[in-house]
């Protein structure tokens, strides 16, 4: 594409760097920008630097924070269980459903050799040691991984790593979800939520 | 959502002011720079700052350039021709085609009274003197607006404005697109396509 400028052309190509949009829809966003008051956009390339500079990872649980020492560790938390994830989208889920209060680890990746990325490329050390170490109340770790082959490959890596310790490992429920039909569940996931089934309370 | 970083909110609040991204695909997309190297959002940054600061219109046809003085008046264009658009990304898909040679005019939107868009707000006098200046050499104008309301009120009030010069005033075709089957088109297009048919040649 022939572009009429420059400037735009120069910051469609950085737009277009980003994952899930194109050129066409980078150079709508520099209109756009270019008919709203300069403040916007300036405001956006600010937020946007401070963020880069600034950001910080909890050098406990490696959350995203603002400090180097984020709220992991208030005793206002349940501190006897870890609950291991992939990224910090994940983290802000199980936040959003009010059912966890302990402490989270983010391994920033999942086990992949396809990708090339082994056991020492994501945080497990960290866990380990965090779980081992002598101040540590942890008595359980809540594997909250994808349902995918990587995420298995990482939750049996974790569970052998803590085999000599006395920390329960468990796992999150894998079943029809919350509202879900069971015609329209497959197989494998209706197979596994028979195995895996739970007493009915009827209380 | 509850953020784990003002950091990351606030630059989620920013990019989600965009349109089309709202508060999920933010998050992703700030996820997505955090984890490149540092140049990658400074270049971003910076060549938005760059675009918003810097970026000129074009003072004859109005066309977003790098300097107030676009190539519209080159001597290799033939300058007796106006193409009246609506937006800049128009005059891109026009000389994409590689069908034109002539002139442009920007009108930056369509006579729109739902908006409170009237003629006095889009380029609509600057294009009338544009063609009557003594300078002007300029014998048709053609009109590529949309095919809505809005274009057609527009289309139909330059044409008034011209309506005591010896220029031509023209239209691009609506019809059948190329490619297009005749089962699927509607019934305005398809009856514009007959009232609008063109000599056939088979050379």
């Amino acid at each position: 594409m022939e572009y009429p400028s420059k400037l735009v052309e120069q910051a469609v190509e950085e737009i277009s760097k980003l994952p899930g949009i194109g050129k066409k829809s980078a150079l709508r966003l520099v209109l756009h920008l270019l008919k709203q008051p300069d403040s916007q956009t300036f405001s956006l390339t600010e937020s946007l630097k401070d963020l880069r500079s600034n950001i910080k990872y909890c050098s406990i649980c490696h959350i995203i924070a603002d400090t180097e020492d984020c709220t992991c560790k208030t005793p206002s938390r349940d501190l006897t269980t870890i609950c291991v994830v992939e990224d910090t989208p994940d983290v802000m889920a199980i936040r959003n459903t009010g059912q966890y209060n302990g402490m989270f680890h983010v391994l920033g990746g999942r086990i992949s050799p396809m990708d090339g990325i082994g056991p020492e490329n994501i945080r497990i050390d960290s866990l380990i040691e965090r779980v081992k170490s002598s101040d540590s109340q942890v008595n359980e770790i809540i594997l909250a991984l994808s349902s995918t082959m990587e995420g298995d490959t990482t939750s049996f890596y974790i569970t052998k790593m803590l085999k000599d310790t006395k920390v329960k490992v468990s796992t999150i429920a894998r079943g029809i979800p919350v509202g879900g039909e069971l015609e329209f569940a497959d197989e494998v996931t209706l197979g596994r939520s028979i195995a895996t089934r739970t007493l009915f309370s009827a209380e």
